[in-house]
């Protein structure tokens, strides 16, 4: 194996909050020990991506490169990489697995403590970064930055995944419907529920496939786009509602309790609004009904309810990439993406190349478009 | 058996929101078919009481005979009774058990459809009272009405227990202390943990005698009157805060989580304060901490936080009743009394004769009470 040196290739950086990425020649510094250099073929382009770049997310630094959906396939490891290899197809993962620290060994969540701290500031756990463009560092962003035609990831921000699943559609479960599928999937007596999903886009129509693998009974989908309606049937769901419908200017609150004798034993938000969420949680069945916030809200946006709502038995819970933990539960998600359970081509709408990648981001905020994916211009 | 007829006995009536009570001698109907007659030797006095007599309660009606922390021994049974006979020693449900309901047969909540509806409104199950004082009707109260000599309750509503649990303690069972002492013990996964309890009254003492009986690790008390902390770790806390003491104007959740390397396990609110429980949410551990409100909050107020604080993994719940099913579940948390496993005798601070009940609403608001018992004057 030779020693792996500077790699100068095609990025989208984004230089400053509010304006379009540029795309660059970046340096990309080869992977130190315990890390991992990718050739990205495929990237997806997710609502966070557009949220960081609008400048909306406090924590957000520039210039940096985003993208955090992304396939590719190992280039060079560092020292001490043993769970990946130079050829592996693989999908880096924002929501890292070190299976050491306090999280990972809890066996109750798949948040990690390992790279959090230097992940949220944009560089490696040593604290620096891989990237160079015209002299000047660039910060990696969620621990991924798939926006560079070569990123550098932490050995416990990737893992391999069967060669065979084509990475222009399987980049898709680096977020979005990982996030959806395993959301509802993982959610402790789901099957033969009754069960409404908020928000039809990405994440809500990766939900309604997890309630069809799952033989959920009732499935309502709701969304304020009419167009939603034709995607949420065909990915799953039984009834489709819009809130700006309903009948003697009926919440959608109580829709959902008078259709289902009482409410929904789950719902899901995958809007990212707090209205919305406080109306799935109060959807819910008393005594029992699970109430699962998926969406990212805006800064200091809160939600609220009132207590009585738990008392007499409602939860309210989040859940984040799904509640999947990246390198033990991926692989088997990308069976069910070939073994048709889960359904992930039929999510790509849209495609651009690297060069036109703003474009991507006008496409997602179409109401048409569920997914663009971008060809990094290796195939 | 003959046949039961009306009795006159001694109640307390509260005539108008704002008021004190008035003892008055008041008429008991028969029990009607499915109806059970009780007398009441030992009753309880609940900050609900004092909340719906205050007027503050939206849904409070008047007049009404208020209590629902009873002991007492059956006098009479209607046709159909057949879960507890003539003379069984029994504490009245607030929150009834049928068994028949779609949540009774849900098996996953203590709450039950059968007599809600009509208990919310002050009368029986055929919407009748059995009540009656200077010629007017008076209504019950939360199904239960402990707060007269006699009183008619559903037969879902009452269970018989061990005639050698002494009345004048074992009444507590009937709100208080199985409130805090269910919502604990029946928390899934609570042996071993570090737990938080904000407000160390009789729910949250009964808490952390569940605690002792789960052998949680460490245990926190929380509360803001420091006459608290001998009460606190005599019944099983570890730690005691007082939210007011901290150093450097350290909020307790921060406080908390700098104690426990990241937050608490699980934690229980007690106080029905809003900002509290948004305290106690937020003082838990990101990826697994559980929080439970069980206090009732002020008509109107809400809760609210962060949306970010669930997506990373901690869960709001709420518990009524300590999720205990009363006509299952109740005879074994008497037993659990009896073999000192859980104390009560403890709990009793103060006594009163029912003609001085006015006075037991005054002791209950005295910093240094915990439960004053009512002695209905039988023995």
């Amino acid at each position: 194996m030779s020693t792996p040196t500077i790699i100068t290739c095609k990025a989208a950086v984004a230089w400053e909050a509010g304006k379009p990425l540029s795309i660059e020649d970046v340096e990309v510094a080869p992977p130190q020990a315990g890390e991992v250099r990718i050739k990205i073929l495929y990237t997806g382009i997710c609502h966070t991506d557009a949220y960081t770049l609008s400048g909306k997310d406090p924590e957000g630094a520039f210039p940096v490169i985003l993208g955090h959906e992304g396939g590719g396939i190992v280039e060079s490891i560092g020292e001490g990489v043993d769970n990946v290899k130079v050829g592996d197809h693989v999908i880096p993962l924002y929501t890292a697995e070190c299976r050491e620290c306090k999280f990972c060994q809890s066996g109750k969540t798949n948040l990690c403590g390992k790279v959090r701290t230097t992940q949220g500031k944009g560089v490696m756990p040593d604290g620096t970064t891989r990237f160079k463009c015209k002299g000047q560092d660039i910060l990696h962003f969620m621990g991924t930055s798939t926006f560079s035609q070569y990123t550098v990831v932490s050995k416990f921000s990737v893992v391999a995944i069967n060669p065979k699943a084509p990475l222009e559609k399987a980049c898709l479960l680096g977020c979005g419907i990982t996030t959806g599928y395993g959301a509802l999937t993982k959610t402790p007596g789901i099957e033969d529920s009754i069960v409404a999903v908020f928000g039809i886009g990405c994440v809500g129509l990766s939900i309604l496939q997890g309630c069809k693998a799952k033989g959920c009974k009732r499935v309502f989908a709701v969304d304020t786009n009419p167009k939603k309606e034709e995607w949420a049937k065909k990915f799953g769901a039984t009834d489709f509602v819009n809130p700006k419908d309903l009948p003697d200017g009926k919440t959608i609150t109580q829709y959902l309790i008078d259709e289902t004798d009482g409410g929904c034993d789950f719902t899901y938000d995958a809007t990212g609004n707090v209205d919305v969420m406080r109306s799935a949680l109060e959807a819910c069945h008393k005594g029992w009904g699970v109430s699962t916030i998926i969406g990212v809200a805006p800064a200091g946006a809160e939600i609220s309810t009132r207590p009585f709502q738990l008392v007499t038995g409602r939860v309210w819970r989040g859940s984040a990439f799904g509640g999947v933990k990246g390198r033990t539960e991926l692989p088997g998600i990308v069976e069910d993406y070939m073994n048709r359970i889960l359904w992930v081509d039929e999510f790509v709408t849209h495609h651009q190349p690297l060069d036109k990648i703003n474009e991507g981001f006008d496409d997602m905020h179409a109401g048409d478009c569920i997914r663009c994916v971008v060809n990094m211009g290796f195939e």
